[in-house]
């Protein structure tokens, strides 16, 4: 805990109330970021574990499926030249010889003038060459009368036809879908390699925060922004480790940004002044590369490399917090884990109901709500004001070079 | 296993190799289902499992965040009057009584004429009614010179500003978002109510099938389905229980229906022949509701009820399967975990490259790729074909009312 000093002396403190000299822009963050964020190695995991990950390999498979050819009906497996002329009014018979299930070898060779009766998805016995359909015919006894001509070959799955030895059925870099794994099964694979998940170290620091599910009291608040990172790490791919609030002392900072991670996360501190120790170990101990970014909110958020790894710096505030993570950190995450970079929201587009107004210079972050009149941006008070993100759903941005919009523009909205 | 059967006897599967005598609209399946899907009760999760989930209570927080007026700005707590009259060329001076930073409540009380260093965020001193910004200052040893006005209240956060206490800040029925987490912990929940996940039993049914991850051989093929259903239940919010192939014999499938869960999803054997098990058994000691309906693929699907829980009967053939699950099995997981009932997929609107043929009086579920020319439909050649939905980009659902839609025309693309 910092106590209070109720001293005169001039402190440090002078230096970040000016805020930063100049700020970076958003473009130039973004390309900082693409050039030093990179997909992860690969790891073998089994197929059940493997839904939603992405791909690091091509799957060539080694067998055809079906391995045999199948009935595509329900019917009778038949020689086709038996059937040739067969109508209603001039029903041909063949002789029944017997009925074949999937999953099992009919014994015999169908000889010509015989039929078995078959069932989709059963192997086509020897002899036969087409499937009489169950429409196309009326069995009796042990015969089964043909009310149609098939041609050779008519009904008939062929071997390969799902998938066909040596094709590439999935390619490296796709993120798996719930067939993908069906379709892995049905080739034998047992498991995959896949894109590593990001280990992402979330670094909570603020002497006024109370942990997660602690009422707040006296003049300390909870903390918001490590439960809402870990869903957010979660939702892209990454996987946290020991997230939770790390006292404001260099030393335990920097241990901490030292952990075992890939990327790390610095929530709270990232300003200029003599409480924000994580810009001044980075740039002790790594490169802080960037420091101060021209938008709103969020414009005290960084970002730099330590021992090699990743460092994002991200304001304390709860609002700031969250767009410096889909901006930046969501980003570099989910190029960690092999997925788009891109937003991970779904977009529409809408016609503003009220003028939405931004500053040549800064990219805004607005957040906004869906209402019968249209995009409504949300009166908000600061980006200390969680709930505007929560009242929200979603949010509109304003690039730096536009003052914003008037009422009744079209815009982008992402949906939280 | 079941044997070949190399004889000339009638059997039952001249029953199934005719079809459903009727088949019910998917309008009608569809209501069925609506009508038996139930939202299920709630359970405690810790606020870190939450995300994602569906809260199951409105959530009224029992406190005012912040629970004590700050400072929105880095600067000087200040009386406002204090300020009057200040401007850059009419410099006032304040003696600096000390510094107040985050989570700390400053001891004394600010005189007139006085003004305590203050971060943002930080309790305002009591005494103190506004923070003139560093911007508006000049720091001189023990004195800070204003440079500008301001007015009382100017750049105070006020006692629940962000929530207000009684207020309902998240309602029952929402799906957990990452900020929601935030602001749940902000007011210190550690735990909240949610919508319970449904438990969903998968029964597999095939005696051709290997097991998943088996390399097929012989005439047998590995389980498609039971990875991909896995992957389904997951994503749309359900817990999968045993899930594997259970053999094809009445007495084991009935024990695997009657498994405690909430749904039961059994792939294969769901149409009306010797080997299809469970429409019976269902009809037997439950009630089976719906059988047959009128759509391709998938339309020997089912539903019904065993001991008051949702039986839902799917193809064995992959892609009817993946189709039955989407129109009806996930529907009621997704009702059942709270979650919308909707279809789980984003959609766009597309131009048709080619036209895509359907039939009066069925749904049909026709796989596409969106290409340079537009919305391709893809050239398949059966239920049985899997790899079409993985070289799908998505698929388009033609009514009933329809005979399909032209080259050119507009359609709406749901996107896996």
């Amino acid at each position: 805990m910092t106590d209070s000093k109720p001293s005169g002396s001039k402190t440090h403190s002078d230096v970040r109330m000016r805020g930063f000299a100049e700020r970076t822009t958003v473009e130039l963050a973004l390309s900082w970021l693409d050039a030093h964020a990179q997909c992860l190695e690969s790891e073998s995991v089994s197929l059940a574990q493997s839904a939603g990950k992405v791909l690091a390999q091509d799957i060539v498979s080694q067998t055809d499926v079906p391995g045999f050819s199948r009935a595509m009906m329900d019917g009778y497996a038949v020689h086709a030249a038996d059937t040739h002329g067969a109508a209603p009014y001039n029903p041909l018979a063949l002789a029944i010889i017997g009925e074949v299930l999937p999953g099992n070898q009919f014994p015999a060779e169908v000889q010509r003038g015989q039929a078995v009766r078959i069932m989709t998805g059963a192997p086509i016995p020897q002899g036969a060459d087409a499937v009489l359909p169950a429409e196309y015919s009326e069995a009796q006894s042990d015969r089964v009368l043909c009310h149609g001509e098939v041609a050779t070959g008519k009904h008939v799955g062929l071997v390969g036809e799902d998938v066909a030895r040596g094709t590439c059925i999935l390619s490296a870099g796709r993120r798996l879908r719930p067939q993908d794994l069906g379709l892995l099964s049905s080739i034998g694979c047992q498991s995959v390699r896949v894109v590593r998940q990001p280990r992402v170290r979330i670094i909570i620091t603020g002497n006024e925060l109370l942990p997660p599910g602690t009422p707040p009291h006296g003049h300390r608040i909870g903390d918001a922004n490590g439960p809402m990172l870990q869903a957010l790490v979660n939702r892209d791919g990454g996987i946290t480790i020991n997230p939770g609030i790390v006292p404001d002392q260099p030393a335990e900072i920097l241990s901490a940004l030292r952990d075992d991670a890939d990327i790390i996360l610095v929530s709270g501190g990232s300003s200029v002044g003599q409480e924000d120790h994580a810009p001044s170990l980075i740039t002790e101990h790594g490169e802080l590369a960037i420091h101060g970014i021209a938008m709103r909110p969020s414009s005290p958020s960084g970002m730099g490399l330590l021992d090699d790894r990743l460092v994002l710096l991200l304001p304390g505030n709860p609002v700031s917090c969250l767009c410096a993570y889909d901006f930046f950190a969501g980003r570099a995450i989910r190029t960690a884990a092999g997925r788009s970079a891109d937003w991970p929201y779904p977009f529409t587009y809408g016609r503003l109901a009220r003028k939405l107004v931004s500053a040549i210079g800064r990219v805004d972050y607005a957040r906004i709500a869906i209402t019968p009149q249209g995009v409504e941006p949300l009166a908000i008070s600061g980006a200390s004001v969680l709930s505007s993100t929560t009242r929200a759903d979603g949010f509109v941005i304003i690039p730096a070079d536009s003052e914003g919009y008037a009422a009744g523009a079209d815009v982008k909205v992402y949906h939280y």
